[in-house]
């Protein structure tokens, strides 16, 4: 399954490097902790991280009532977003083609409100599980208190890009024999061992849940 | 030495999380790999990540010349880009108080393009020196042809903050005795021992200045 190409998010330089399949681009989506969201505030373009959730063909997202970048993003009739993970520094003989090596998704979607209790609380389960599997059955869920001092939108994806370039050292053919050096620098996001609050006795083990995130991301996300 | 609070730049949310001050909002600058920077094209807001080098109050950014992000950040009034070291993750008893560890920098300015070779070249080993420390000198400078086809872009800095959150788990008082699990998950972006080209004869040694950053990253941006 692929995401249709349109005007808007077809990639046209480095296109050998594009990739508009679903699978792959929910892997990126799924792999990373923050995204870059794009919005409008009184004309002007911004952009803002934020932690996010994926289920399905929809990102989840909350913030406080008055937040300036989600109330924005809800205006708007297209938002864009960005997740992009640096696998690597490429260095070349010649500075011209020096570059990094990286996994970058583009998200065109529109967003709305969930306005629901029941709406509500099947996003956050998403944003938590997504920031660790499994956590939403091992924390209190949200009172009615905190659901409602929360605002959390969805943002139903219309159409999406990845672009992943994971190469060597491109020097042109004259240059390989400069006395230069050329190489690359693997660049990983890492999880280290989690630790405890101080307030939770030294003796208690660290949950199966924490330890399987470790496990899976210590090498790298 | 701090930028100039106005209204564009001042943090209302987590305030006291907020810094202004130019010698830590260049330290991130300075630490990190990719800007997330979003532009204006036909009325949407877009986000696009790049590579960049910080000299003084002034960020430079390269791109091929039909770019259609530096293209709309030239014809920008402001640019607004971000910066964000993620450092930890959060899990507390309630999923309401879940939260992240970073260094975040927001930044605005104003782009001009660099049109002279001479100041193409101020720009281009601004970058490859902020890519990899003293790069510039181990690598062949652009000839007339590369400076040519590339468009190199100028960003002076007008005003910039920060939003840095180093926190354990906060949790409410009454839920501290919940039987759930809280902790600190540390992440970090480390580079890994760089290797390198597969032409390049395997008993060359890897230069002094390749070494010297990875000894300064290899636990962490």
């Amino acid at each position: 399954m692929t995401y249709q190409k349109k005007e808007i998010n077809t990639i046209k330089r480095g296109a050998k490097r594009a990739s508009y399949d679903k699978e792959l681009i929910h892997g990126i989506l799924d792999a990373a902790n923050l995204c870059f969201v794009s919005f409008l505030f009184e004309g002007k373009a911004f952009v803002q991280p934020i932690s996010y959730g994926r289920k399905d063909e929809t990102l989840y997202m909350h913030g406080s009532l008055q937040n300036r970048m989600t109330t924005a993003i809800l205006e708007a009739d297209e938002v864009c977003i960005n997740v992009t993970l640096l696998d690597g520094m490429i260095l070349t003989r010649s500075a011209f083609h020096h570059s990094v090596n990286y996994r970058s998704v583009v998200i065109f979607g529109k967003a709305h409100e969930l306005k629901t209790n029941e709406e509500k609380l099947i996003g956050l389960e998403t944003i938590i599980n997504h920031f660790v599997p499994e956590r939403w059955n091992h924390c209190r869920k949200p009172n009615d208190n905190e659901l409602k001092a929360t605002r959390v939108i969805a943002i139903d994806i219309t159409t999406a890009s990845a672009k992943i370039k994971h190469t060597p050292p491109g020097d042109n053919v004259e240059d390989l024999d400069l006395d230069f050096w050329a190489g690359t620098f693997p660049i990983k996001t890492i999880c280290e061992m989690p630790f405890a609050d101080e307030k939770i006795n030294a003796s208690t083990p660290i949950p199966e849940h924490v330890l399987n995130y470790y496990k899976k991301y210590k090498n790298g996300f």
